[in-house]
């Protein structure tokens, strides 16, 4: 490891805070697994009854913790979650299976469950093989150090490039009873819009069935970690887990197993808003970054397209380098537009720079003044727009520039 | 413009030569398009029953001379050949159709031809108006001036944040007798491998029916030009064209009027290997590279895939920046194999960097010493290799790293 990475410019200026959410304890250690002088470790302790539900990356190459995450969430029931930084264990072979097991077997010793009810996340290099043995038997003390007030030092723990932790809560209800939604996600570099491409755990007291609970988590994660992207590069690791306790229930809170029950409208909202809030925590911490930019693409042939040509601007370098360099090279996005494969009519796109329109069906626009756009381009939050012109398909995604200190942080990141 | 951009480390310690082809005289001026003090305009002008094939961008965003390359290879007729830089006459509108049709009439009376035997092609800025009577009236002079050993002041014309002039030549010969082919392109960024991603102008005096011409262009700027990437960015205004004068048929070369011929065997290889030597000269040149990297992948489960495995890690930005770095980061090499969304089964897949095997069946190789393998990677020029254990579908691309330098040119392109 190098010095570490400068914070982002977008990093809150005090850190985030969440109180407990009941049925959730947790714990942090510092296990050495790979960094020094921090903590690599955490434990989150939940209540029998809990269900989990999830979203795991489509990557054909996934780690040996998403394989065993995607056995567990066939069941669905939890009582811990064990997450580590510093060590992927990713493409481990055998060994990475063996590390999964006995990570799982400590844990569920520890916690007094089953091995099936742990759920396991690690994040870190990708190819080294993991010990599990140098930090399995610290488990038993963190389960019962284990408290309800301790979200952000697990934020913390599970921090690898990130430059600041990602804390998020909310209250809401069902049924008209509070319920409480927290949780938090790491993530900076390989990340793009496949699925999760990250780890975030969310914890809430709510009683929900875990069918109900998993018909909601994809379709939010679609909408939210799947429209961000950095570079474009998608993890072995990316990991959603949304933990419902039900503690709720002793306070008057419907149990409720179906999705679409109308009592379930406020917490779905909640829980997507939280989602969406712990995304934008991602692209404004991503490596390096100097701007943060939304791209907004409307008039595609339809939802689809407009994703895969905002994606296609998003993940340009060339476009990514102009951002950084505050340049307001528009031809770049008309470039974007017509590589991404999908259908354009080059006489009938309109790009805006924020409130600028640059480029109007197909050429410059008359009212583009080159210098009042550059001007617009020195802001840190930027906005690009895009109408194809063809038919009612839209789509955003969220993403950053591409600079000088993202080569820094990978060309580094090991050595 | 900032400064001009650093030499590659690759540019050839002396300029490149090549003698003429027969029915071909070419000619440059100093246009004042966008750069000042060069040569940024050139004119190749062709005997009468010259014949041109090419391929052109599949971008959906192509620029003006693009499309009326497009409608002039419908029959593939050509007597001259206009090219410019500093303007891609790029998503210019209407005004962009006006340039195009004002540049080909203007050629066609200082040649003596029909406008419609005038091709062109265009590079630079996107979204430039571009003033094409601004230059026009030189291109009479240029006709007269033109000289048959004017092949590199042209390939020099065409440059734009290229390091280096790329030409190559080559004899061959059809039925016996001697032919000729020379040829350069130019490319540096925004070069991904869909179709001909940059300018590349090939002359000839074998003489060939044109569909036959037209039916070996594209298959090998499929194996040459379409299997390199500096960047993933597909350009507005890719071209590749290939012009036969016919006047080897004055030596006695017979007429080739079926691609199948088996008389065209050796031409059409030569041709080939002088598409393949531009094409690794244009990577060679890629912004701000510091190394050249081959990246072959064998077992895909066929062709096409093998193709899309080796692009997800050619164009990977974090495995570019790894390379940049020196560092034998295998782990993002696994990660590009599963984001490319092809088969892939992690426990079969074995990587090897140069001739280092480090990882084998879905772990590290047992016999990987890291220190070794990292003073491989501070080779200039690199092999990446992966075999995905499932089938027999194979390819080769050639890529360069991602570096500081890329940023700093396409941050500081326009402004």
């Amino acid at each position: 490891m190098g010095a570490a990475p400068p914070p982002s410019p977008f990093a809150p200026k005090s850190l985030p805070s969440a109180g407990p959410v009941d049925g959730v304890r947790l714990a942090v250690a510092e296990a050495g697994i790979r960094y020094k002088g921090r903590k690599d470790l955490m434990i989150a302790v939940m209540e029998p009854g809990t269900v989990a539900a999830g979203v795991l990356t489509r990557s054909k190459t996934r780690s040996a913790p998403v394989d065993w995450c995607a056995a567990q969430l066939k069941h669905g029931r939890a009582r811990a979650l064990v997450v580590n930084s510093g060590n992927a264990n990713a493409f481990t072979g055998k060994r990475g299976r063996e590390a999964v097991e006995i990570t799982a077997a400590a844990a569920a010793k520890a916690v007094g469950c089953d091995p099936e009810e742990v759920l396991l996340a690690s994040t870190g290099v990708i190819g080294e093989p993991m010990n599990a043995e140098g930090f399995t038997h610290l488990l038993r003390q963190m389960a019962s150090d284990a408290v309800a007030d301790a979200l952000l030092p697990a934020a913390q723990a599970i921090m690898t490039t990130d430059t600041y932790p990602k804390l998020v809560s909310a209250n809401t209800e069902i049924g008209g009873v509070p319920v409480r939604i927290a949780g938090f996600a790491k993530g900076a570099g390989m990340i793009a819009p496949d699925m999760a491409t990250m780890l975030c755990f969310m914890f809430t007291d709510a009683a929900i069935a875990q069918p109900a609970l998993q018909s909601l988590v994809p379709a939010h994660a679609d909408q939210t970690f799947n429209c961000i992207t950095v570079d474009g590069d998608t993890s072995t690791s990316d990991t959603v887990l949304v933990f419902a306790t039900g503690k709720a229930a002793t306070r008057g809170a419907p149990l409720i197993s179906d999705a679409s029950d109308p009592r379930l409208a406020a917490f779905s909202a909640a829980l997507k808003g939280l989602m969406h809030e712990l995304a934008i925590a991602i692209v404004k911490d991503g490596e390096g970054l100097s701007k943060f930019v939304e791209i907004e693409v409307v008039g595609a042939e339809d939802d689809r397209a407009a994703r895969v040509i905002a994606k296609s601007i998003a993940n340009s370098p060339i476009m990514k380098a102009a951002i950084a360099g505050g340049d307001p090279n528009w031809g770049r996005v008309v470039m974007a537009v017509g590589k991404s494969g999908e259908a354009a009519d080059r006489d009938r796109l309109s790009i805006w720079f924020g409130p600028h329109l640059v480029a109007d069906k197909g050429e410059r626009a008359a009212s583009y003044v080159e210098k009042t756009v550059a001007g617009y381009m020195q802001n840190d939050e930027l906005q690009i727009k895009v109408d194809v012109g063809l038919g009612s398909g839209t789509a955003k995604i969220w993403t950053c520039d591409l600079t000088h200190d993202y080569i820094s942080i990978n060309a580094d990141y090991r050595s």
